[in-house]
């Protein structure tokens, strides 16, 4: 519904209810531990021909996001108006994973879960989630026999290299990115066809997390 | 009181302050961790002659269920209705549940510690809950000085076969279930009399589970 | 303000303040988990000639109690008037604690962390609270450079019995009980001159046996 | 916009607003557990010429905090009408820390990580806190490739020395401290030029003392 296709442009009523519904994500989000801090970003596709998301302007609290925290963006990653406000200079990661076909709404968190794994696994490049039944709500898993590859990227402060990186694998014939990846000590990107499916992406990927942390810490 | 008899229906107000409860113990289930990313599943029994049920439609936020997010089904675990939504593929396990005597409501929730214990306990088939206290929470345990045990089942897509597998623990005459049963790396079912002791069972068993989890951890 | 001395009551508006104030100390605490599954209950003193109280109905859901969840006892922890609900067999432990002068409300949680450290440290019969600026919050440490004993009892349903043994260390000369202690696998219980006191008591002692449980499960 | 230079006055419908927000920082923190047992103390700089602070009054419940729980201090740390209520003994450190320029809010919590943390570090007199993402939270770290430094000092009821000390280190030319610094078994001060920079600084904080604290946990 929120994801427009190329001859769509989310506008009027309909955008303000994906920021209000972005917006009580964040407050979700903040309230679980995963957006302290002004932290994480997000971002809805408003339109596909020319590519424009709403992205959340930099350095605002998660917790208290208002219509007037998101930024309208093109595909250069800046503001499509002079003078608005910057978002955050991810923003790059998040035009690269809306330019994928369905893809309408990305979600980025920084959990200590996501922190402390990515650092874990970093050696491996891969946080591996296996015959968990929670695995199903990530889209295209039809069972919990499967096995989620989720890649750990080194963090940089030089996006457009990571952004690079992340474009590649998102097309890569062996291990495509499907649902989210990890940045190492960093946090967690999800996305999918509405702010609805990321917000479950993001919702399974945590919970799994949450498992494999408290499975390291059993005697 | 939500709990109908053979000659009882529950309809109108009663059926509509029945599905605001069912959304309200979603929301806190989905705030505490136990229904994230649009898994469990909820139930309550509206009548018994013919045997129907309101279940969550599949693939509803549990955080945000209002009375459009649920579907009449009957005994067969199909919609009533012709082109209702259709239900979770787990729904024959409610209807297995509600057709025990007594048994209002099933709840279905997929929290960490239950994933977890699940599947440590896995080859035990059996996670024994015992001398706590709590346990006098679970509906006949007259003293903290017994043991509940709850079953573990092999996760599998295949439902039916699920459900038999219940139906006859739920009449073994050694080990019956009594108030709840763990799927391995999945969750937790309960039920009671009617959504209240539903709810006391799950709030019960997520509570000694924690404690379990934690135990588990401390050197 | 709500902890009467001998020649007054709390009654009227008051009483309805003390009880509303009493329904959301129950909210925050199940919300916390330290009450799940409608267990603890909590009282305020009514008046001290004769001693009467205000105590929780036995089996609700501790976060949605309302005025009506609360009956009027004696200092024998029956119900004062004919056919009213009867309150938790636990109630005699309040009626103990709130014969002591200065006491005017009594609250009794079950959380993890007392669950699991009153069994840990049954065998010594006191859990040791030392050297945390927290302990200021217990009234009467003026400093961190203290310890509050906490002692453990044996769990029991003989409550008559239990309630002689805290009545006889309320008193003892070495070792009088201050303000909480602990029954294993079972929970705590704490006191105050007012509910806000008592509120104080309990998060003091939470905080510090969730930072004593943390400690255990560090490498 | 909350800190006032030296020709300005935090006062009328801004105080208020300030106030309002300070108190909604409480109801946060204590909900997360970082406020408990009414501990912790909050304050705004309302004037620099002379030096007025408005602070928590002692003893409040954190979650629960109105208009009327604040009291006017000047650079002595003690009110400034007669009459008042006494604020918290540490009052003297949010002094000595809204002195420094650019300071205009000092928020202190006393969280289950603060308290551990600072005891297993207490010998080496610094918490080090390297190579997150999160890192960037805390103003002038433009990388995560740097590391924070993050002072403890003992715990102690001789709040004028202890304010000393942490004068001194303000100034330190070798390690000065930045950002905030933790108090032995006591918790964390952290400040910022306004509220919102100053929570900021608690949730960064907080967040990468979990961090440190579960990764300690992990075998």
């Amino acid at each position: 519904m929120l994801s427009p296709t190329s001859s769509q442009l989310l506008e009027g009523a309909d955008l303000d209810a994906a920021l209000d519904d972005l917006s009580a994500t964040g407050a979700d989000f903040h309230r679980r531990g995963w957006s302290l801090g002004t932290s994480s970003n997000y971002s809805v596709l408003v339109g596909r021909d020319p590519l424009e998301l709403m992205v959340t302007v930099s350095g605002k609290d998660k917790g208290r996001l208002g219509r007037g925290d998101y930024v309208r963006v093109g595909a250069d990653g800046k503001p499509v108006e002079a003078g608005a406000p910057s978002s955050s200079a991810e923003t790059m990661l998040h035009v690269v994973l809306a330019e994928q076909p369905g893809v309408g709404a990305v979600l980025h968190t920084h959990s200590p879960a996501a922190t402390l794994l990515s650092d874990r696994y970093a050696r491996d490049g891969v946080l591996r989630l296996s015959g968990y039944e929670m695995l199903k709500g990530l889209a295209a898993h039809g069972t919990h026999e499967s096995t989620e590859l989720c890649p750990i990227f080194e963090n940089t402060q030089d996006i457009p290299t990571l952004a690079e990186q992340v474009r590649e694998r998102l097309t890569d014939a062996e291990h495509p990115l499907r649902h989210g990846f990890l940045i190492r000590k960093h946090g967690l990107y999800a996305w999918g066809a509405d702010i609805a499916e990321a917000r479950r992406h993001i919702e399974v990927f945590e919970f799994l997390m949450d498992c494999e942390l408290r499975r390291l810490s059993l005697s």
